[in-house]
């Protein structure tokens, strides 16, 4: 007799399969599955920090005389990849409202063009959270250790390069690409939120930046701050209304401490600095200091 | 001369071991080490990922045809290689009051051969997870993208497994799964806590759920909130007293915000909803709404 | 017509590679990179945590009888690896102040003999952190289990390691070996931070220790527990001044609970036992309780 | 200045490329790589030998309770990637006259299908093989040592295989069948011959078929036997004629022994016995004893 | 419809397994496969190889001052696998003739010993091969080039190895290690022919020496050398009859070119010298030497 | 009591070692191995396959319009790798006479520097053999399938890059280059010979053809065929003259069947055909045809 009897294990493990698959109206597909890999795109986006800098993330043998040689090699293949990416996550949008291929295979194309012309400019955006991180942290010793080492770049490597995917039209790679950075760093940023240049994350663990939150030029936050959604927009019928605004607006040079919770479509004022544990719901205007204890005396009232 | 000196930096580090063995009144055992296996562990739940969701987390080349193929095979694998895990586990739990060989056999098969038939169950557990999170988010756009991509759903299949192998009489294993999420999630869940279905953790960074924690149907927490205890009972020589009930009971349909921390046996009741930061060492009552400022009306006072 | 302009991307990022290095007055360094490998120190600090505990995180079937040759082989192949890479730190830190080649080999050489010499009480000091764990968590079974299992015990290996490096001139590497923790556990400790023997770190994501901190021994400390610096000081012309002790003291036998935080150089006494998210920025005597609700008498003000 | 002119031998084997391109008349195909992939069929190969032989060829950790498991899924899989394979040598062979992909995908299909049906009826050919072998080879102790260690039969796993194609239309999925066998064993067997069962060859090194040979059945041939080609036949304008039946045919029973070489489209009769290094051009009748010496007196004439 | 019927091919395939186990008497043996791995005892022999040369065939970055601690570790590491696969040949072997699993375990454990105490010894009979390849080919640079590029010495380490194991009651795992020299240099070395000191195979593709030769000091043969059976002895109902003296005996200093071939239990002379591609089935007396020519006024006659 | 006495085996071990480096006058050198490695030139020439022939023999996703791209960055990395093996081997070449390190890497520099100018040259006359093979072999279907399948071309690939580090004085990179094609053909090609455009060797198992080998335009040979030395040119004393010409002259068009043996420096003028398995140590006219029958009236003698 057999030690474990698997045939019995694997008809129930249909069977529960079945049950799903039926209560998502879901037909028995037949085929291969039809959705981006996740390995797929964490081998593009690892080809892409070596073609954005090439010296520092690239091969270690690689020399300055074949820089162009590497990444113009790196790009096209890694474009060639993101491309079939690209084009599974638009077939699989379109599985309820069925298009014709050439169409989607047009806007893939589309899409990862204008993603390849984007990616000097992401190059010098991040050259220039490189520099904030620099200057922003008395430990930091050369901009190269702030590239190798601070989990907060590598957060915004990827954050630049999703926030990309996701105005291009795909967010399930942008989606990906984020959570990839998320699973190493702890820092959770959604690839909607708008994030101007000199941004700089110390530590991160935490940190969680949500989908409409917009955050201006020379900002610094620490350890986990939250820029959340003080609740959801829900319609007549009670459903959750999606895409609405809902996080904060952060302005030029703000300071946000660690540990504080911002909450809603507020605003915090140009230069505005937020001291660390506070929690906020209202906005703050320019140039102010909210620490732990002045917010005392105001207590924010939170309902789900 | 030869640069180091390695002979003496190992003789010092011998002397150290012998040191800490004598300390541990362990024998020089002689032989091998008798100890599960972190690598071996994280390939069984990398096989149960995709015999639980073959088309999703399975290998991507799979086709419907051949699913029960797949499953079949590597379930059989994965159990095969479990169970030489449960029984280093139950050898090494023995060492110190030996039993018979063939009765730790029996019941590491017995244990392999529940774990098995409970696998159907946890697919459709896991099933509701998933909606539950579909449901819960206005950013998700497709049960798909929650399983590939969320989290806290990778944390809820470690869970699952990991809270049946505790179960099983195998904390160990069970402790390794659950790590092996830890450290890849940032969400911290004891594979003793009992969490029933349809639970949701959105972010998820910094969650800690106790040994003894409770949770009924429908529950949803946020990033960094804490289900801990209070304090550890001691008994009268100042001992720890283990396994006594000591983390919060969370009833069905509670929402936690992000941040706030539970301490002690105490009872969240159903539908309450728990705001952001807020910090909680008594019973709440069913449908309350508790904020930061109704708590700080009456602060608890937390003593170590 | 190619599908991709590869050449005209490749051109702008050429451009963009050359603003910065411009902007950053570099030369357009012939050769290769000079900067240490994060792979190759993620490869060095595996191999050390084989030396310093054979049998439980050497290879898996080494036995009692080659430990010695399993040391001695590991051990001389990692401090040749670290060798290769602290040259590189310290060629890379002399590029604007270049040293003859010799002085800076001869110095490698002698950070690294001394690091070797340092092995076996670092040994020592992981064994009492071990034992700290084990006795001061109420779920622990064993000490392997800690050993193995918990992510505490793995930042403190790093930790170690990493402090040594650093108090031996090679900062880069000890923060490269401190943020290869911290990807894996959430736990952000800088290596300069001094840490004496018994330290217990529990849960731990979240946990940020900073570069000044000094810690006693026997202490305990919680998930999300930050000990960082309050402001930091600028001279005259407000530019930061690096290095100055802005970081908490935490004496013997003190226990800091989840999501407190302590920021500047207080000093808190031995024996002090620090509630859940508390916010401190002053001394505490020895001996004191402090709870979220007695702190809330005084409240700390903080301003950036 | 760099070392190497890199550029400058990348411009003059882009111009080799030219040339050989221009004299080919090949267009500069746009886009990538259409040709069969040795590496892909390599681990069609692989993956085929462990369902024909699953617990002996295939992985070691395999079950006879899950062996069907096994061979359904990786089955499944290894015809997808053989279909694959066929489509791009179909491709291939029409780049001269373009046929509706349609068209060759069906090709493709139905191909692999039939191939698929001939599997069982290749295993039972190939355990007779082994048994041919084990009876043939005193130094032979049990099947299963045949099996896993004779070359001849590795050769003649891939020879079945590869016939097979080289029938269904695919000579190139054949071919590079047949040479992945030839690399390892110095065996070399054209896919087109003709074996009947019962075939074993000892040592092998050097052995080579040609095409258009037949043989029967209970074969046994020894290493360095040639069954060439003569002279390859010419049209009047002295063209190679391609396909005609050029190499012997080898009745039942025959053994030749190791370096004989038998030319042309000669019979050897049932039950020949071909001596070692013997150099045959004519016809031998059934039953016959040819030796060196008797050879010698008529001593055949060789005309390239 | 699927594109295979993966299941029918499943089934047949099952059948055909299910008839040849009837035919051969097997029982459908529960539980997993008991043969010796392949892939497990070329990693023994990789190791071995390291063991034996440390400087020249063990890692690169091996130093001279941690020779003593890998050759340590790597042996006993290797010892261990090889008494893992000493068991399954012994196990397997006794198949047929249960024995108590405790005597087998025994056997091999002796075995092992005997090999381990062997290696010295063996160590020093290669490098006095390796001299013997030095002095012997005018193309040779220096003895480690020698060691390190020639197929003959890569041949003879398998053979001295494999010729051990054979002594020593595992013939299984010495065909095995002879099979994977014969795999990559084409040199075909039964693991029980009796090979003395000082023997040098140049170029080496088509050597075949068969099970019972004996050769003695300072020999020296070529490329497609073969050393045979005449004819296979069989017992009087026709039965091959095992293990008899069958194959030639080559006595010191003796010099055979390539192709030629031996066949029989025939000595060669000290000191004769067989000339190219001659065929010989008798005896050879020292200090002859014989050519082409002069073996075609006596032609040798062959039946099998 | 431990199993084995490792410790025992490793002191035999060690002295064996120690006796073999007194033997050869070595100096128990410290520090590291100092020889070129195997696995590093086989990297090389991987890369330069793809270098060579980047649709055929580069990555598969390759695409035409980044052929240079990989070529350039390909080609680069190659080079390094090949200039650190060059030094390697010059260093090792000067051990016994010692010359400045920079003499040393300033000749390995312009080693490489004509290596890299040389391959475009490569490039054409692999070309030509492609064509000759397709020309020459009835069953050879297209230019592709020659590139990709045949073990000839292989070889040649590997022997056109030996031969030109052979001649820029680096023999043993040479050498390795070349073993590592002889492992997979069984076609041992010296690195020292020289051969002509449009060279085709057939099936190839066995081929030998020596260091001062000089072969002719479009010469095709088979399996089997060697070109090697009749006797080792001694000196008075008796000791190996190197260097000398001792291998056979093929003149152009010449066709060498299977088999057959041409020793000494003999030359086989223009157009003649060799039969197979012929002995050949004279001279052969131009046009003449030999076969076996025609040898045997004026057998050569052969002594060594």
């Amino acid at each position: 007799m057999p030690l474990f009897d698997v045939g019995q294990v694997v008809a129930a493990l249909h069977e529960a399969r079945d049950e799903w698959r039926d209560s998502q109206q879901r037909s028995r597909e037949p085929g291969s599955r039809e959705f981006p890999s996740r390995e797929a795109l964490a081998g593009v986006v690892e080809s892409l920090k070596g073609v954005l800098f090439p010296m520092r993330l690239g091969p270690p043998e690689l020399r300055h005389d074949s820089e162009d040689f590497y990444v113009g090699y790196t790009l096209d293949a890694a474009l060639q990849s993101l491309l079939t990416q690209a084009r599974l996550e638009l077939r699989y949008m379109a599985r309820h409202q069925p298009r014709p291929p050439e169409e989607i295979d047009t806007q893939a194309a589309e899409a990862v063009q204008s993603f390849a012309a984007a990616l000097p400019g992401i190059r010098r955006l991040l050259d220039g959270d490189v520099l904030a991180a620099f200057q922003g942290d008395p430990a930091a010793r050369s901009v190269d250790e702030v590239l190798l080492c601070y989990p907060g770049i590598l957060a915004m490597i990827h954050h630049r390069l999703a926030h990309q995917l996701y105005g291009l039209g795909l967010p399930l790679l942008a989606r990906i690409t984020a959570e990839l950075a998320h699973g190493q760093t702890g820092i959770d940023i959604h690839p909607g939120a708008k994030i101007d240049a000199g941004f700089f994350i110390d530590h991160g663990t935490g940190v969680v930046i949500g989908e409409t939150a917009v955050i201006g030029k020379r900002v610094r936050i620490y350890q986990a701050v939250t820029l959340g959604a003080k609740r959801f927009p829900t319609d007549a019928e009670g459903n959750l209304q999606k895409g609405l605004p809902r996080h904060p607006v952060v302005e030029d040079d703000v300071v946000i401490y660690a540990g504080a919770t911002i909450l809603g479509r507020v605003t915090l004022g140009r230069g505005a600095v937020i001291g660390g544990n506070v929690w906020i719901t209202d906005d703050v205007p320019a140039g102010a200091s909210v620490s732990q204890a002045s917010v005392q005396n105001a207590p924010p009232r939170h309902r789900a």
